[in-house]
């Protein structure tokens, strides 16, 4: 088992990347005496793993880094159909894949994702202690630490108690996580939001979704209701939308509404599409994808007056990272940011496929099982 | 000199309220013997005292209070002419207090403070190494490390120095934040929202303020420009600001702004009578405390589906705290903000006055000066 202590160095190094034993110390604010008992412990679980040389002032030293297959963890997100499952190493790398059959009834779906588990993890060359858990991204509102998703539009749940559903089904630790949030741990903990302590993660599917590091960690909120941006009122008196109310960022801004917005114009409803159209001069489509990036660069907006992150990324399903879209995003965005903040705003793009949503669901496996976040 | 396990204590009973030993053993995680000698040397220092006698399952047991008198901060206060300085002790009370003369440059501004230092504790039966230091609450961007007021509009402040030019002239440890961040603290600290993990605390003055409690902390954002939601864009395309975009916050709801509208209507600028001829039925009135009152409450909607805060405190500093313009706001804020959600918000109004402002400025001296924050 490992100690807290042993958690924390591992967190640091998969945050910075390689250490050396003296950076550690230094970062840790542990005696060398500590510090070398503990690497030790962790060299010889297999867990860390020597690699280059530093030559500094004193004596060279040598880095250590995570050892990628001293960890696995499974990752699943219910986020859209069909399910997706992925095996992850210590890495962040995919080593597994599985399809889970569809089932109706929460108690049907945790029997298919246990039956998937199986399937990914059969011939795979992984030691069963070495699997940390698994990591269920779910559309909806969640109780992270009951395992209870409290509802989720999408799947028409209301207080389902799947995260002891799984882990029952399985056998194994099961921890499940809102699914924007989990998309922004994996970003954090794997991706390029590594080592930046805090940052919004929005992800502008068919709804929009926002997940928030704050200090270094997932901020949930009091209720689980943080980066809930999606339902935000950008447009008084505007389009009415499910949740009740009316001119919610998600009726202006996720692909859906664009979707439907195009549909009335007569156009091709995805994104891809309409972005050439709006490159060929169509001037419904370019109005279409005016509304929807200025909403969401607007609502961007205030989320970074209110945080003033160090950095954004959205991420977009389909159609071009660079383009229209992208860019009225980019720019109402800088226009509705007090200027000092404006010039130094760090605004990424990036695909949001299967893969980041189930890498962002191994990652909660990852945080809660093994890194102890 | 306190080690960090004392400051952890420290802050723990001043979060929770007097807490008995075991009770302290259980909420940090140490052993009793080590608790036991930690609360000794505490009471050794005179900063515990004994008091109430819980009666629990095992022995009767005694729980430890923070001696008022153990502990001195000096807050000075520069969002608003005259300057204010008070002089607090560990409960966050009043215990002294002085004119700060004005001055045109921060020197001369550094100067006063120090000849007001002097007087507040003239006479003050205070032990010099009972005094954890000043704290000064700065209208504009800061940067708290540094002592830097980066830019102030209202103090006309660029890249000032003024944590260490107040330290010179006073020869006492400084600390400064910004003015809406030392509100949220000292009510973090000393007021309502002690013990609150998560709250956001907006002052509605003369400008907008927020200052915003993360997860038991002080969350500053990645350039110090958290909750800066007065330049936050509410009306697209709307009135000038004097950041240089339109339609900010702070062209709808601030106290200023609620005043230019009355001018222009013929009417009293103060919210006061504002309230007095909304109440008699004055139609401009009305319109002028709405438009404030919608502005507000959906900018704090906007902050609710962001953070998802346990609890929001509004300071108002004139006008009555249950008139038109405070119930616009929360009828807003209800409206636009997910039924789930909106069925808990917990929103309080609070009068802000010199006192609150200069307890809010000591409490940046007793967070980073002594309790370790």
């Amino acid at each position: 088992m490992l100690t807290e202590s042993h958690a924390h160095v591992l967190r640091l190094i998969n945050q910075s990347g390689p250490l050396s034993r003296s950076e550690l110390v230094s970062q840790l604010g542990v005696s060398k005496a500590s510090m070398s008992a503990l690497t030790a412990e962790l060299l010889g679980k297999g867990m860390l793993t020597e690699g280059e040389i530093v030559y500094g002032a004193g004596r060279p030293s040598v880095r250590l880094a995570l050892s990628a297959s001293s960890a696995f963890f499974i990752g699943i997100s219910l986020a859209s159909h069909p399910f997706v499952l992925r095996v992850t190493d210590l890495h962040g790398q995919v080593v597994g894949t599985a399809d889970i059959e569809l089932g109706d009834t929460p108690e049907e779906i945790a029997a298919g994702i246990a039956q998937a588990v199986e399937a990914a993890l059969d011939g795979q060359p992984i030691e069963r202690d070495r699997l940390a858990g698994i990591g269920l991204a779910i559309p909806g509102l969640v109780d992270a630490t009951t395992g209870m998703c409290i509802r989720s539009t999408l799947l028409g749940w209301r207080d389902v108690p799947i995260g002891a559903l799984v882990a029952e089904a399985t056998g194994l630790p099961t921890f499940i996580e809102n699914d924007a949030n989990a998309l922004a741990l994996g970003e954090h903990l794997f991706g390029s939001l590594r080592g930046r302590d805090s940052c919004a993660m929005i992800s502008a599917g068919d709804g929009i979704g926002c997940g928030l590091i704050v200090t270094g960690e997932l901020h949930r909120g009091f209720r689980g209701g943080a980066g809930e941006i999606a339902h935000a009122t950008i447009e008084l008196n505007g389009l009415p939308c499910k949740c009740g109310k009316r001119g919610c960022l998600d009726t202006l801004a996720s692909a859906r509404s664009i979707a439907n917005a195009a549909r009335e114009a007569g156009l091709p409803g995805d994104l891809t599409a309409l972005e050439a159209a709006a490159d060929d001069g169509n001037q419904d489509a370019i109005a279409i994808l005016h509304r929807a990036g200025s909403a969401l660069g607007l609502a961007i907006s205030q989320l970074v007056q209110t945080l003033d992150p160090e950095c954004i990324v959205i991420a977009l399903p389909e159609g071009p990272l660079d383009g229209l879209y992208a860019r009225v995003i980019r720019q109402t965005l800088e226009a509705n940011v007090m200027a000092n903040e404006a010039r130094q705003i760090d605004l990424a793009m990036m695909r949001l496929d299967q893969q980041a949503w189930a890498i962002g669901a191994a990652s909660i496996a990852a945080g809660r099982g093994f890194f102890r976040l």
